[in-house]
């Protein structure tokens, strides 16, 4: 039987893989101009920058869980990690969070300048929403898929989000309206990668909300454990200096809780979450073992 | 018999009244956020903000004229209009345009800050494509629709040519490149509201690439147009400034080919459209003058 490493591996290779065939500029057969050379190579600068995927091998896992055929699931698994890029690329943005650094690389911004950044993300969009319109699924599935992404990343999703964050900047939160944010903010997409992976094996009902309160859960985990690494984590290791949180006197779980608090706080989120998979039985040992990781993560 | 101000005034009523009900916040029963009620505020700005609504307008019409109804195509109208206005609202951020105003108002960025026109505009994309997939048209029309939406907002249209228009500030360029520059920037989503309307009432193939020769022709006219009355226009009409072009040392239609060459290309193209019109017999009188209209416009 496979181990979760190897797992992990195979979807890592075959979506990165998958990646890089679906943004050949050849795919685009006679729809190519000056402007479109230019701005995927800024799209693909940004889309091949490694990173975990976390979202799109949850989405393949999530169909595989449900018994649909991950190979099925991969154009929405890029259209998910399309979003995820976009919003990465303009949140650097001077004018967001100012970021030069992405994955221990510079930030699309400084190498393709402010407009160049800008536009990447604004092209990112309609790639995505276009990636899974152009893929071979069933129209109900495509339809469903796009509902979801669309919900996820707009103004009920990740966008609010982002102006949630923003505001809490200038203002007194507590961990209530932290919560609120990440839930938005980051939440949103987790939760719609689970939901696109069981509507793409057309998953029941009951296994629909088990894998969404899964991602609700491991998504603010996620969270909470960014915050811990930021005060706690290993520079080299993460990408990025750590301590950014407090130098922009930004409330996070670990300033508001404590490091002990929020360690405990990551740990019942994640044991809720693997609770939430038992209709999977024994299939679900690879969610529970990510799960698992991502806790324990050092990057 | 109608004749052409009743209709446009009938379809910008109908579609003004359709965009306030879509993006009132009760339609999003459920979904709402703090952050959600902070974007929409600033969506709700640039989306009301007045303008001749001339995409959504051809794309009622264009459904028509192919014996469908114009009812039935008011939630396509909503998303183009949505993919124009968000970039009307990045195109005039500081790293791009720099417009101060639009419409003689305040734009988006002088109002909500960098920040929030930027994502009221990330925002404005997946509204967009939501709108479609949760209309009550059937799926294949839906489909077709958000492929024609995607391709035309996307790398391989809009930002391409925000891309080029850029990058032609900064480079000698002639009638050619510029019209290449304009066939991606605005053609496209003009173009798009032609085949998408044509789409909504299943038109054939011929009444498709009637359309889809009309709305290239108009398309480039309009922006001929555009470039005339940056220089012979009447400041409080047009609501901006003119001789912003010459001020930004742009190459444009006239000043490559002289006031009265750019007249007669504005008048050829024109022709050209109305010429395309002729499969669909007297049905075409609206389309007919809206051309002639867009010719001799003053804003």
């Amino acid at each position: 039987m496979m181990n979760f490493d190897d797992l992990y591996n195979q979807y890592l290779t075959q979506f990165n893989d998958y990646v890089i065939k679906s943004i050949d500029c050849s795919a685009f057969n006679g729809r190519e101009s000056e402007g479109f050379y230019k701005i995927m190579e800024s799209i693909t600068y940004s889309l091949t920058n490694g990173g975990k995927r976390i979202r799109p091998i949850l989405l393949l896992e999530a169909c595989r869980v449900c018994s649909g055929d991950p190979n099925d699931a991969l154009p929405l698994a890029l259209a998910v990690e399309m979003i995820h890029t976009y919003s990465l690329i303009h949140d650097d943005l001077p004018c967001m969070d100012n970021d030069d650094l992405r994955r221990g690389k510079p930030s699309n911004h400084i190498v393709y300048g402010f407009d160049g950044a800008l536009l990447a993300g604004d092209a990112l969009q309609p790639l995505a929403f276009e990636t899974v319109v152009k893929s071979d699924l069933k129209s109900e599935i495509k339809l469903r898929a796009l509902e979801i992404l669309a919900d996820a990343a707009g103004p009920c999703g990740m966008v609010a989000g982002q102006v949630m964050d923003l505001d809490n900047e200038e203002k007194y939160v507590g961990v209530d309206d932290i919560k609120k944010t990440d839930f938005l903010k980051t939440g949103k997409m987790i939760i719609a990668s689970g939901l696109i992976g069981a509507a793409c094996a057309r998953a029941d009902k009951i296994k629909t909300e088990a894998l969404e309160v899964y991602c609700r859960n491991i998504g603010l985990a996620f969270q909470v454990v960014d915050d811990i690494l930021d005060v706690t984590g290993d520079e080299s290791k993460l990408g990025k200096p750590t301590g950014s949180d407090f130098e922009k006197g930004k409330a996070t779980y670990v300033s508001l809780l404590g490091i002990d608090e929020a360690r405990k706080f990551a740990k019942s989120l994640t044991f809720d979450a693997v609770k939430s998979l038992a209709i999977f039985g024994d299939e679900a040992w690879f969610l529970e073992e990510l799960a698992s990781k991502l806790l324990y993560r050092e990057s």
